[in-house]
């Protein structure tokens, strides 16, 4: 199915506003927006994936009860950077304040507002810069303050994260967009970071329930940067239905083109965030082939992706291709290494460096040329089915090390 | 139980011959040793555990092989570094030759020889410099020979790791002790890189294999450099009885002796691979108390020591104690986070950082002094039960990339 790429994020869907402001939840000479809106014309249905840490952020705790509370409708986002408002004895009570004011200010309930923070963990959040910042944000509500938002939610990353598209659904031309944040701390286990999905597709609740759960599996859970996963981990898809569409309530052709526009959005979202993962220098993807079945598939490639010692060796641009059979050979999936083909590829070219899990002679010099380039793709075939998944991650150099060496600081 | 620590590492044990040379299995300027033997005077009641990993170093399947076909007897160890002769179409068939050399020099069965190799996957191992070092082995072989053999083994570790304990048992003084190499692809799964111990206490075949199956649980397997789980994890453990003991055959007291001493043995080794993982600057020791079971104080303590944030977080001395609950957080296991208490501390001091999941206040200054010393403790309280567990390991440094940046050049 193609789907043309189109502008406006968050905002490319019908109906969806958003803003972004700086407040100051922490000291920024930059004064990069720390604090960003996004508001619907009128009431969405809305599905949420959310962190399996047991260490939940308490504004991922209020946004699960609020959703409870009013069936899946939500009308407004509220999210801030610097700050994940996690481990804090007051963090709910704080989270629901956010929400509080966020209503006052648009006239709604505050169980229709969806709250999300993120930063660091365990450090008391400040919530005057917020009291200030909530009706500024609801005054600065447009139709194109999506970069705004985009740019509000970052922490490390060092580029903001949109993507949208236009298809089609009975006639009608539906649109969905979307931005996130996460450089650090990812290893999705049901959604990453944070991401907000917007579309004007009328859909109903399960079934945008469902969509989500389905495709935040083969996207944004085959992602990791660094194999730790964060405690606000948090993905909502919220439809207004302006599209006009008949509303998607069951599985069909209709529901099947939605899930390959969200996976369109979400896979590009996915790839943005490996790329720019915290110091990274390349884009790894991996791409399993001919596996027995998908869970075998993505386990596989999420393996070697997070493998430190083969993100390394990418980084050194070296050909070490017994780290990929390791990280194959380590995946907790039952499959028969003695016939995997392993080929390492970029835009300068494709070798083959393993057939039937043994070496297999290449030129160290083409190797070498392939893996310069800064998005690297590794093909690996486990000739035993017919299933295929691919995850994203990047290499492990030294400004990770710096990044996090002094996080805090 | 306390053991007084003894010098001689694998021939601390009476009755145990080693030796290391230089036969260049790969160019090496500083002619470091790349090739060791070990023999005992009698036959030896050995036990073995080795990777879990898929992808097998072809020594791993012959040392299997031998011990079923010799019924856990052996009398030496042939062991080189620098080529792993893992991935190789004929691995089984040099790892046999290995095995065939050893026995010709030393006029015993293949099958009572254990055979090892670590070093880079996937590269043919050069037959011909071992010829000519087996004989050269066989010949330098010495009660004094502890030291020559350690040396040969180590790959990236930057010192050889040697522990040797004396303990009684039946009114015999018995000794055991052994040697280990490794400093990164840590992260055993039934056992980690190579280890070797010997024992002159006399232990039947089915005893052995339990005591180091039950120790090896609560020492190797709690320890993590990088989370990437070696094809070449091999312990060996050799009983050749000429300390005159009577044989331990059933559990008992004599056994939770044997036990114990085994503990000592592996614990310390263990350490000491941690503190030289690759590019380490310090030693994380995390200890996980008041666990509903043991199983969840080693999943708790192994996450935290595995989480790459916290291990950046240690390099740059810097309290990030939200790393460390984060990382609990996402241990699969299962417990009320809620209860849980975290201090740091180091020969500088103590410092509450975690009540109850949530941060209490301290001093960023005591706190900096504490977590600037290079052996770092890391205590967890679940405060829901009795069990208890430690785990090992490093923090995660610019070094740590520039090695596996260009490992194979």
């Amino acid at each position: 199915m193609e789907f043309k790429t189109i502008e406006g994020g968050v905002c490319a869907a019908k109906g969806f506003k958003a803003s972004g402001v700086y407040c100051g939840i922490k000291e920024n000479p930059t004064k990069k927006n720390d604090i960003a809106m996004v508001v619907s014309d009128v009431m969405c249905n809305t599905a949420g994936v959310y962190t399996q840490n047991k260490v939940k952020g308490a504004p991922v705790i209020v946004t699960k009860k609020n959703l409870e509370k009013s069936g899946g409708k939500a009308k407004a986002i509220i999210v801030n950077s610097k700050n994940a408002n996690t481990c804090n004895a007051d963090g709910e009570e704080k989270a629901n304040e956010m929400c509080r004011l966020t209503a006052k200010a648009l006239g709604i309930k505050p169980e229709e507002v969806i709250v999300a923070s993120t930063g660091v963990i365990g450090q008391v959040l400040p919530i005057e810069p917020i009291v200030k910042a909530v009706p500024q944000l609801a005054e600065k509500l447009s139709y194109t303050g999506n970069i705004e938002a985009a740019t509000a939610i970052m922490t490390t990353d060092t580029v903001k994260k949109e993507y949208a598209v236009e298809f089609e659904i009975g006639g009608k031309t539906c649109r969905m967009g979307g931005m996130a944040k996460g450089s650090g701390m990812i290893h999705p286990n049901m959604a990453t970071t944070l991401n907000f999905i917007t579309t004007d597709c009328a859909v109903s609740v399960p079934m945008l329930q469902k969509a989500l759960s389905e495709i935040v599996k083969i996207t944004y859970n085959c992602l990791s940067v660094d194999g730790d996963q964060s405690t606000n981990d948090t993905c909502m898809l919220m439809s207004d239905g302006l599209a006009q569409n008949p509303e998607i309530t069951a599985e069909g052709a209709d529901f099947d083109t939605f899930k390959a526009a969200l996976y369109q959005v979400m896979a590009n979202l996915t790839r943005m965030l490996a790329k720019d993962g915290e110091g990274a220098t390349k884009l790894l993807t991996c791409i399993c082939s001919n596996a027995p079945d998908l869970d075998t598939a993505i386990i596989v490639a999420k393996s070697v992706i997070r493998s430190p010692l083969f993100k390394c060796a990418m980084f050194g641009s070296d050909a070490n291709w017994g780290r990929v059979l390791c990280a194959i050979g380590y995946a907790e999936a039952d499959f028969d290494i003695n016939k995997v083909d392993v080929d390492l590829g970029s835009r300068a070219g494709k070798i083959a460096v393993c057939r039937n899990g043994a070496g297999v002679d290449f030129s160290e010099d083409e190797a070498k040329k392939i893996l310069t380039e800064d998005e690297i793709e590794i093909y690996i075939s486990l000739n035993q089915g017919n299933a295929q998944a691919t995850a994203w991650g990047c290499d492990l150099t030294y400004d990770y090390v710096k990044i996090n060496g002094d996080y805090r600081s």
